[in-house]
This record gives C-alpha cells, sequence and structure tokens, in this order.
C-alpha cells in the first residue's frame, strides 16, 4: 500500500533510538495502519558516524554527526531528541521549534529545568512538543494527565517514578543487601549507570516529578525548589525494622494540592506492604492519582529500557503524526503557566518511623517520649531492640501518628543533641 | 473571563448524568482553564420531567421527556448519551450522528452489538463517537489503546472488568460466603444491581472486551461469537481449595493474539496470589495489557459508579471541544473494521484447576489419572480432601501443567461418564 510517509530526524542513537527504530520496523504494517502514513527515520545524529552499530533503521537513512547538517536537512516532520542532556539537546530542540518543526523527547532534566522556556518557544511557533517517554518509561502518565484526566483536580499524586532506585530498594528488602551490594547488583544487571549519583539521589525522580506536577497542575513548580532526598544513606536495618510493622521502603514522588497549594518532594517512605505501590517490585514504575472525580487511579509498567521508552516516542510521534496542526504540550493552552504557589514541605502531615541509637540506661525511653510530646508528637507504637554490639547501645524504634514534618525535624534536632544518643537518629515518613 | 461555550445536550440523567453535572459545577473554572472554553448542559432528555431531582445542572438548563424535542434542539455542539439500552438509545446516537453531531456514551451494550453500524455512521458523518466511559469506568483503557499503546501489537490482554463480580468474589473469597449471600451483600450495597444477570454472567465484561478488542486490534469480534462463562455457579468450596494451593478466583476478560488470530472469552479463573491483578478487591477493575514494545502495563482504578465514569464521560466531552474535526473513534483511520479472524477458544492454552467429587473406594485416583494422561493433561499437584458428609464421598483435586482447553473438556466428559463420579465435576482456568 503507498502511505504518506513522515519523515523522522533522530537525534542520538543510543538505547532509546535503537528500541525506536526497531519498534518503528518490527511494526511498520501495524504503524501504516493504525495511522493511514509510513514512517521513516530519514536522517540520525550521532558522535561518531563510523562506530559499528548493531542496528540500522534503513538502508537510505543518513548518518551524520554534524548537528547543522542535521538541523538543516529539509523535509524533516517530526524532530526526535534522544541524546540526553542540557547542553546540544536544549539547543537543537529550541532551534527545530523555530523553525516550526515538532519535537518529541524524552529529556526530562531539560524539560524539568528548561521547560517553561521550551514550551512558550512551542507555542509561538504552534508546534508540538511532546514527552510521553521522559516519565515512567511506557506507562502513558502524560497522556493521561493531559488529557484522560484533564477534567480532574488531582489532590494527590505518589509516583515511583525511578526504576534504579525501586530495584535496589527492592534487593535490598527482598534479600537484606547492604545499599552499596544492591547498588553493585543493579549495575551488573544493567538497571543502574556506572555514575548512578541521578538515580539514586532522587534527582531523576524529582526531574520527572517536575513533570508531572506542570501536567497536574498548570504550574511551574522550579525543579531546584523541589524538596529531594535519595536512597543512599538507607540501612538494610531500617528496611528489616520498618518490615517488621507491616512497610516497605520505597523511593516516592509526591505532590498534593491542598488549600491551593502544592506540596511536592521525592524522599524515601515506608509503605504499608498491602498499599497497591508496595507490589511495585524491581524496576517497574507505578503513578498512583488520587482525582477529585475519578477516585483513585493506577498506572503501572516498566520505567526504562529500550523498548518501553521506545513505545512512548513512537506513541508521541504518532499522535503528531496524526494531528500535525494542534499539538497539546503542557495541557493548558496559556503559553507560559504561573509559577507554583508552593507550600512549604515542612507542612506536610504523615506518620513517621524514627530509629534511636541510644545508650541502654534508665530514662532515655522517657526523656524521648518527652521531646515528642513536647513538640505535639503522638506514639503509635514503640519497640525496642538489642544491637549486636552492646557497645553501640540499644535501638529504640517509634512510630507515630500524624505530624507535621517540621516539629518532627524539630524534635529529631533536640532528641540528637541529648548525651544519651550515640548515632545521629535515623527518619523516614510513613506515606 | 468570557470563553466560548460548549453546549451539551445530555440524554438520561440517572447516576451517570448526575455525576457528570456534579463534575462540571464543581471544576467548572478548572475545565475553563484546561480547555479554554466553558462546558454547559444545554438540554437533558428525561423519562419525567416532573420528577424531583437531587442536583440539577444548571437553573437554565431545559428539561425535556420528547426525544423529538431533545434531538432537535438547535445550537448543540455534542450530544452524551447517558440512558442505556439498545432502543431509544441507538436511535438518538444514530441520528446524532446523521446530523454531524459528535457523541459520547458509556453504552457498552449497544457498541458491542452494533459499534460496526455506529462507527460506520460516524466516519461517513465526520462526527466523533467517544465511549471511553463504557470501559473500566475512570479508567482511561480506551484513549491508552487508541493512542498511547498505538505502536503496539497487544499479544495479551486480561482485565477485571465488572465491579460487581469481583465484589462478589472477594467477599466470598475473604469471608468464605456462598455466592447467593455475597450477591444479596453487593445488593445492599448497591454495587450490585435489583436484576444482576449482565454482570453475574459475564455478559457485561463481554461487551466491554468486544469494544477493547476492537481498540487494540482493530477487528470486529461479533459479540454473540465470544466463549462467556459467567460467576453464579461458582462455590466458596472452590475457592478455599485453590487459596490452599497460592490462587484467586476472578471473573476474568481476556484478548491474546497468536499467529495473527485472536483468542477471547469471559470467564472465571485462579491467578496466583502475588499477581498484580489478584491485589484488585471489591469494585475495582483493572486491565493488564502485554504490548510487543512497551511490555506489560497496568491500570487500575474504579470501574462504576457516578463520578469515576463522569470523569470519563468528561474526558471524552473535553477531548471533543478542544479537537472537534478530526476525531479518533476506533484508532484506525478505515471506516469499517475487519471482521475478526478468530481462533477457537478451545484451543487455549493453560493450567487447569479440577474438583472431581468421588465414591471414596481403590483405583479412583488412577482411573482419573489414566483418563488425563490419555488426552495429554499432565497433573502438576494433586489432593485428596475428605468431605462433611461421607455419602458424599471425597473430593479430589488435580492442577495440571499447560494442556488445551478442548482435551480438557473431553477428559471431563469422560471422566463425569464413570460410575464413580458422585457430582459434575468442577473446572477452573488458571491463567
Amino acid at each position: 500500500m503507498n502511505r504518506p510517509c513522515i519523515n523522522l530526524a533522530v537525534a542520538g542513537f543510543g538505547t532509546v533510538g535503537t528500541g525506536l527504530a526497531k519498534a518503528i520496523r518490527e511494526n511498520a504494517e501495524w504503524i501504516g495502519r493504525r495511522l493511514g502514513k509510513t514512517l521513516r527515520i530519514h536522517t540520525v545524529l550521532v558522535r561518531d558516524i563510523h562506530k559499528n552499530r548493531s542496528f540500522i533503521p534503513d538502508p537510505d537513512t543518513a548518518f551524520t554527526s554534524d548537528p547543522e547538517t542535521f538541523l538543516n536537512t529539509p523535509d524533516i516532520d517530526i524532530v526526535v531528541e534522544l541524546m540526553g542532556g542540557t547542553g546540544l539537546a536544549h539547543e537543537i530542540i529550541a532551534r527545530s521549534l523555530t523553525m516550526g518543526r515538532s519535537v518529541v523527547t524524552a529529556n526530562k532534566a531539560l524539560l524539568a529545568e528548561h521547560g517553561s522556556e521550551l514550551f512558550a518557544l512551542a507555542a509561538r511557533n504552534h508546534a508540538g512538543l511532546y514527552y510521553e517517554a521522559s516519565v515512567a518509561g511506557g506507562i502513558p502518565i502524560v497522556q493521561t494527565l493531559k488529557e484522560s484526566l484533564a477534567g480532574n483536580r488531582i489532590r494527590n499524586l505518589l509516583g515511583i517514578l525511578n526504576g534504579t532506585a525501586n530495584y535496589i530498594l527492592s534487593e535490598m528488602t527482598a534479600k537484606g543487601l547492604d545499599f552499596q551490594d544492591a547498588l553493585a547488583m543493579a549495575q551488573a544487571k544493567g538497571y543502574a549507570e556506572a555514575d548512578p549519583t541521578f538515580d539514586i539521589q532522587g534527582i531523576d525522580a524529582a526531574h520527572k516529578l517536575t513533570l508531572l506536577i506542570r501536567l497536574a497542575h498548570g504550574q511551574d513548580y522550579p525543579f531546584a525548589d523541589l524538596a529531594v532526598t535519595g536512597i543512599s544513606q538507607v540501612q538494610a536495618l531500617d528496611i528489616a525494622l520498618g518490615g517488621e510493622f507491616g512497610y516497605k521502603l520505597k523511593l516516592l514522588a509526591q505532590v498534593s494540592h491542598t488549600s491551593g497549594k502544592l506540596l511536592a518532594g521525592v524522599f524515601p517512605a515506608f509503605i504499608a506492604k498491602n498499599h497497591m505501590l508496595a507490589k511495585v517490585e524491581g524496576p517497574f514504575n507505578s503513578i498512583l492519582l488520587e482525582g477529585n472525580v475519578v477516585g483513585p487511579i493506577m498506572l503501572y509498567g516498566q520505567g526504562a529500557g529500550d523498548l518501553p521508552t521506545g513505545s512512548a516516542v513512537l506513541a508521541d510521534i504518532m499522535a503528531l503524526a496524526k494531528n500535525p496542526t494542534t499539538p497539546n504540550n503542557t495541557g493548558f493552552p496559556e503559553p507560559v503557566l504561573p509559577a507554583a504557589d508552593i507550600l512549604d514541605p515542612m507542612l506536610s502531615l504523615s506518620g513517621h518511623y524514627f530509629r534511636f541509637s541510644v545508650q541502654d540506661r534508665p530514662g532515655v525511653l522517657s526523656a524521648i517520649a518527652g521531646i515528642m510530646g513536647n513538640n505535639a508528637i503522638s506514639i503509635a507504637q514503640a519497640v525496642q531492640k538489642q544491637t549486636d554490639d552492646p557497645a553501640k547501645g540499644v535501638s529504640i524504634v517509634f512510630l507515630t501518628h500524624k505530624a507535621l514534618l517540621r516539629d518532627v525535624k524539630k524534635a529529631m534536632t533536640e532528641i540528637d543533641a541529648c548525651d544519651f544518643i550515640m548515632a545521629p537518629t535515623v527518619h523516614y515518613r510513613i506515606v
């Protein structure tokens, strides 16, 4: 069948680019039937055109290492940016949009840090800027927030958005591993990169959360203002102790909408083992939303990988190929979204888990409990554990009723200043 | 702010209609911001205009009981059909589409039985025919299949699509209730209607599956050709016995794509307790998809109710209000989809659960095992249980490795003809 052809210019041909090209070839006939058009990878921008590649999209695909040649290729319908980073990728996206070309990208870091400028540029040039692949791989969360839940106020969004961190915590939980061993395992399996900083420090999840906040609330929450805690300090002991109380530790990204303000952050937290998100193991991602009309909705799938991410890129390409003239980039018609009305994360209210390392002597428990009480923190459960080494003292674990994070931090500072404290107190929220 | 107005004509003002109207009022400002337009319920068609209503959309909403008045109301942008049934609803949708008006409906029965004709009519008149609310309430499965996974071949789709049946099975499982008691409980809680036939016989799930097959595969699978088994024969005993082996019984809708053909059906089946779908309890729905690019994806949420369903109707209205000129109804540009290439459901391959009620005498086990072996069915686990009443004999439970349903049915016929069989054999697939 002779179908009109959509010419793609793809910047970057690593894991995701190759996954996309494979999907386009594998499902060519199917895509043609769905779209009434054929997708063709016309030009690819790579660092080294002489590199041996295991997969070539098409015999007549042009490979170039020159960004100018790439940008000036005529007859391109959609530019696909899969290089990552905020340097050349930024320039390629901005210049493509300025030319009126629609762009599909998986670049969460760029959109988290420069989204406001790029979406305004897209709006001025009536171009699409689509990014389903930038959050939670193949899970259609961007589309769901832009379209399916458009009539909802999203009261609460809770996500497991980083597969590497989730894999590490899952392995620590299942096997009692230390963080470093679980990280090494994730690296050996290809789930973690050589430099895992973005994943384990929560930065990658925070980039994604910034995009989700924009989609769910139509507000620009500056990435730099997000409260972010990673998982590199997590100890196997706390995972085990939390487990005894019926909880699992997960790296969560959360934004809730209360009294017209946004409360957001990325942090490791305990969730009940029978919570749907607690079942999300290994490299999987999931997002649980609470809409004021729809109620709870959960989406689940692979958060990374060549094909899952390629699937999301492909969905964006097909959406723009089908409807090139009226793109819906942010989910809001305004060219520039207002700045977020931010609630201090210290005002977040939740249960809390504490592990105090204390000297084994009378009066300690009552001193800690006293400080908690003075800070309006009510204790729900407590347990005292011997440590292996008597010189390390004993562990006292407290689980509290709901309390303000601000009060918790204040209490911790007071408690950690006491002479019976032998190591800094460990604290996690219970969500 | 003065925004252009989208006039809605709503046929039927029961649970979902009221939910929709409440959502439109509650989120009016938000919807206006998302859309750049205002939604207004202009005209409502009801059976009795004198009925006392707890909620009125707008002081100037016109109520009529005359379909002709409703259909001929001028200046209507979108017709919303929420009456249900295949009589007047059919006429209203067909005539509205013929007038070139776009239609949003939650009517799964109508689209399952007359979808082919109605989608062709919509295509001829360049009108939208949207139906997110007709499958799995507020879960955005229609949009996901039409757009987000458009580039995927869906190898397997497994859904819990009927909240009533799932609630009944959940209660039977959690409390050891008999079917009739659990059904009465579902009716008392408002989860089951006075006539629960469609829900408990699997017909409602089969209607929804017909729509999902069309969306995922672009083929018309005649509703009447679907193999459908309901849950009214399910006994608490088998739920308990399956539970001992680590399984939960769920009413599943499944379509898989193998060797270019579709294998589909609705049936109660055992799934492993640690399977994601096994966690879907009570009135919730969930769909697990396996795409050839994206891998596994799961969506979860409330499958019914005024607001969740209203949320889906609202999403369709907003999509059509935003983009009225190029609707995407079926996910395929063809005006008429081809007939499905159907694989005989008897060729489905899975594990199986059997409970044989037999006389307690020597040779029975070996006779049954012999018939199984002759039919190429390999036994994975077996257990023999005393019944409360010796006169009822004993229960023998077999769990098998993967076997063809055809062979299983043949073996059951042979076994049930044996003189030691005291009651018809109970059989479920293990998915």
